[in-house]
């Protein structure tokens, strides 16, 4: 692969207020896909709006971007230069309590679910709460339900024994589409060791998130430092198991960050002095144009030009390939290492 | 209090296929109340169009039922010669995630709400889950709000451990209207000496199932063996923290008690040779008239009159009137044994 011809880039995991500004940085920064959120606390009717709103940007912005299925479009959006945009849920919120809304999803063109966000849910526990029993009784049935479909499972905001429960139980690899290790940045959002190298063994991928609370030292975290721990966690558990998830928040007001984290769960009021707000982006990643330095900063850590594009997204790129097709179109569904 | 002028009489849980036989029955068994299960897996909207149907009941049937909303009721019930009907929900699926929804729920005229019902909830788990880490971070929230309008924490269909927890984070006491001791009959949605101990502490009560399955041998228990548990039951715990939540399902299709089973978390196929039906109600107890023969039963295992009387709904009437008022209007809302 030479430096004239890269892999595919893909970012697994972004929640723009998208405009057109940002989808023709998309294509300056040479993105070929994303996985945006849909979906965070909302219930099913309002994810539905939600991809009503992504339909309309693919009816205005036919030229930029499409609304992507199966891990072909990733190739035919760098074919046609436009960027391939595939929807996922940070939550189960919007199959409600209905096994029979995971199909429905799915027809919707949702390859991504995670089972729990930050808190208990029906199907899993939390990385926020104190404790984590693991896969509920209807989270087993969703897990088989998503194996099934060709929809992966995300434990990016589960708890621990939830994710490792998630690996064993599911016939196919899973994602932690955005987190970095824990041992790094030990924030609970972070995976722990045993995380990583079960979801590498279970032939899964990791994202590295560039969320300021996911970086040590936060928005000062130099490209160097975040270079060094991708190469740390490639020793650890394989770069082939090794992607981006920038958790991107661009032009996103701060009532977002305060939907996320609340919700419509608490009604502890919101901090008027030290209301919760987007933490500053690092000088390096302040949007989808500064993705050709990061694969720069890969290099100068040391790793090969294959390396380098497995990271940007050819792994990714495979994941997708057996992942978002039904399980009786791959081969039986089992569990296959990339 | 006579023979000639015995207390009020309530069932603190009831979910029968309504007709004006049955509700003609409940004045025939001198019911003064009941606490009706107003949805089991239920939406919030689906929940709404059930208390429409209760509501074209109360409109059709005046000379017969009335809404119950405040504990007096019950004695209203009585001088007007009618049965005052209280709503209540056996899961936490009406409040989906949105915990302005426990307001909304209560002037609507909700008065008790399970956390949990069989399987793992957004605020506690389930009797049937593996295990349980007691009550979820959304939880707590929703017993402080539960508290402070007041509407009953019912926790029949919870784990242990999430019990406990309700019992020792709610400000109020709690319920358990529908179960029977599992030393006697130890299926998993009878509750142990500890949870029967920990509930009375707190000033909580514990309704009498009459539901087969919770009944020792089954449809074959006789009401010799039913008082003879209750007798024990009261030697445990305090004649005064005991009542009667029949669990009475009297002429539901078994598509309902399938409903109740299976809800929209499964996927696994009915099985159409052993269905799931309602048992066989025992003899003694198969609808509303029976009422009285279960006070003759208590009586002659050697309660009391004014145990009888507490039993058959005067310990309820004495927790309803606690237990449905704002917390400002009774003493702070703190906890207080009967």
């Amino acid at each position: 692969m030479s430096a004239a011809s890269p892999g595919h880039v893909i970012d697994c995991l972004q929640y723009c207020n998208v405009s057109e500004t940002i989808l023709r940085e998309l294509r300056a920064g040479g993105v070929d896909a994303i996985h945006t959120t849909i979906s965070y606390h909302e219930d099913f009717r309002e994810t539905v709006e939600n991809i009503v709103g992504w339909n309309t940007l693919f009816a205005e912005h036919p030229d930029l971007i499409f609304h992507g299925k199966v891990g072909g479009d990733v190739r035919r959006a760098r074919t046609e230069g436009r960027t391939a945009v595939f929807f996922g849920l940070q939550n189960c919120s919007p199959i409600e309590d209905d096994i029979g809304l995971v199909e429905v999803c799915h027809t919707l063109g949702v390859r991504f679910m995670q089972l729990s966000y930050n808190n208990q849910s029906l199907l899993a526990s939390g990385c926020y709460e104190r404790e984590d029993t693991g896969i509920t009784r209807m989270g087993r049935e969703v897990i088989v339900e998503m194996n099934r479909l060709g929809m992966v499972i995300d434990m990016s905001h589960s708890g621990t024994r939830s994710t490792l429960e998630a690996i064993e139980l599911s016939q196919r690899p899973i994602a932690v589409t955005h987190a970095n290790p824990h041992r790094w940045h030990p924030v609970v959002r972070n995976k722990p060791d045993e995380v990583l190298k079960a979801l590498a063994q279970g032939g899964g991928l990791l994202g590295f998130s560039i969320y300021p609370h996911h970086l040590k030292n936060g928005g000062a975290c130099t490209l160097r430092e975040f270079c060094e721990m991708v190469a740390r966690t490639a020793d650890l558990i394989g770069v082939a198991h090794l992607g981006i998830g920038s958790d991107l928040c661009q032009d996103q007001p701060d009532e977002v960050v305060q939907w996320m984290r609340r919700g419509r769960w608490t009604k502890e009021p919101v901090d008027a002095i030290n209301p919760v707000v987007f933490p500053k982006q690092p000088s390096w990643f302040r949007g989808n144009v500064d993705f050709p330095g990061i694969a720069e900063g890969l290099a100068a850590v040391g790793f090969s030009p294959s390396d380098v594009a497995g990271i940007m997204g050819e792994n990714w790129l495979r994941f997708f390939e057996q992942s978002f097709a039904p399980a009786a179109a791959t081969s039986g569904g089992a569990r296959q290492t990339p």
